[in-house]
């Protein structure tokens, strides 16, 4: 079954608190050299059938619309993996 | 700069509500065709300096155990991003 996975992150003028949370926390836990952390969100989502252009459309706009938020997300990516042709999902 | 993206899905046997709260709304949205949905997270580590392999393990290391919850969730990949090199990032 093919898969659409999702890439959610927040938009780079949003301040990501979660991101800075563990920005603050690596260093404490002895993890140096890291500048900066953004956390956003992976979303896949089984589909029934193939994954047409027309499905990857209404997909791309459930993205926008139900799996992230508009006013403080971007989603910055829609993968199509399919197993049957790939072998690596 | 380079920058890590690290991916963490919950564990497949585990169970997901926040998947499975978009897998039913999508429906209702009038997205049909997804027959399941999971929800993970996706992290954007900004590394100052070369990513070495022993940056990469100890990233590897910081992503076991504080950006995910090994009991429930799995990293199922890191990967560096050089914008340098790849053009992509």
């Amino acid at each position: 079954m093919p898969r659409v996975v999702v890439h959610v992150m927040p938009k780079p003028e949003i301040l990501d608190p979660q991101g800075k949370a563990v920005a603050a926390a690596l260093p404490r836990l002895g993890f140096e050299g890291i500048s900066s952390v953004r956390q956003g969100k992976r979303f896949e989502l089984e589909v029934e059938g193939e994954v047409t252009d027309e499905v990857l459309a209404s997909l791309r706009e459930a993205a926008t619309t139900l799996l992230s938020n508009p006013v403080i997300e971007d989603v910055i990516a829609l993968e199509v993996e399919d197993p049957a042709t790939e072998g690596q999902a």
